[in-house]
């Protein structure tokens, strides 16, 4: 992968989403929003040029964003969450996806209710397949804060079921302005998407715009 | 509850169950250690004794231990986790019951794999139905800073289904030197309990004692 990035985000017209959009296409990555249609998607890619002040960002319905994308990131509901897949699927050819799905049940976002299967990205994983190499991150950063232009202070748990996929998106994550914390395998997505009900409970109960440090740790992984 | 709590450590033989009855203790705490047999729990009450010089430490079968506790501690092994639930349950009249168990299941503890029920915390709520009121925490501080004499640079979710028995047991965590933090429903226990999978892998890669903090809260909770 080159320092320059080709990534689609899917759901890109959601608050996560376009947040992550934001950070990557500044970072200089090469990134394409994807949304059910190309117009809905189109809207959140003029207003990221808009605030960029070039034409970097492009639009394309989910699908055909994945086509030439290196790196496939999903930022969509649960409740979407499988029939996205599915619908890229076909387009799957050895990306590396990075799953930010939390299995939030609306109304009860505050609870945690964990799928069966573990996690949402274990059952991404069970949909994909060997398509795309599945990495879970990015459940815990605030999107208010990622839309902003500061560093966070916040790690992203990133979890996949090899190495090289953890080591794969270390740079993309550390472009967030967010430390990346190899966090071992994929079914440990359980942690962060079961702690963003936690800090749900925290953000309402605290006020705040909350978000996790891993203490003890100096050293960056590889 | 008085500023000096009469507190039952069950498996305070085991290394955060001694380690907790150790900052108990140290803090004025009346600390009963819990183990299957007396004499078992005997060498724990002895050693701590001989740290703190003085006796302010007892023993008892896990039974005996919880009759008159205000709360309960349980630190035992995943493994052991309902028998002594069952065994304790007939001694349950309203204590505060500190659930700190994490669902590993050796050998593959890097790797959460929460119970159907949810989460242990739910499971030991089952068990016990109303006869104790069940709150979850610990799970993710590290027995080997809790047994020296420092504060942590580690947060303790706290979780329970009513914020009464969040705050009941607010002061005890401050005694451990550790920060707590009001993190919600008692299912959110499944956010703690899998993040100790996590921290055990970051504790291996990274070669580190870790733990969490929750970032952009400066608060505390009432």
């Amino acid at each position: 992968m080159s320092t320059k990035t080709r990534i689609a985000v899917l759901g890109g017209t959601g608050n996560l989403g376009h947040a992550l959009a934001w950070r990557w296409a500044r970072a200089g990555h090469d990134v394409i929003i994807g949304s059910r249609t190309k117009e809905g998607a189109q809207a959140a890619a003029d207003d990221l040029n808009k605030r960029l002040g070039r034409e970097a960002v492009r639009a394309a319905d989910n699908p055909t964003a994945c086509e030439s994308a290196e790196v496939v990131v999903l930022t969509v509901p649960f409740a979407a969450h499988a029939a996205v897949l599915e619908s890229i699927k076909p387009k799957l050819s050895g990306q590396v996806l990075i799953d930010t799905t939390v299995p939030l049940r609306p109304p009860r976002v505050a609870v945690a209710q964990l799928p069966e299967e573990g996690s949402a990205a274990e059952i991404t994983q069970q949909i994909v397949g060997d398509k795309a190499q599945v990495v879970a991150a990015f459940h815990n950063a605030a999107a208010s804060l990622l839309e902003g232009d500061d560093d966070l202070d916040c790690d992203i748990l990133v979890t996949a079921d090899d190495i090289a996929t953890r080591r794969a998106i270390k740079k993309l994550v550390e472009d967030t302005g967010c430390r990346p914390i190899n966090a071992g395998k994929l079914a440990n997505s359980a942690a962060s998407e079961a702690l963003t009900s936690a800090l749900i409970h925290i953000n309402k109960t605290y006020k705040a715009h909350s978000g996790i440090k891993i203490t003890g740790v100096q050293t960056d992984f590889n």
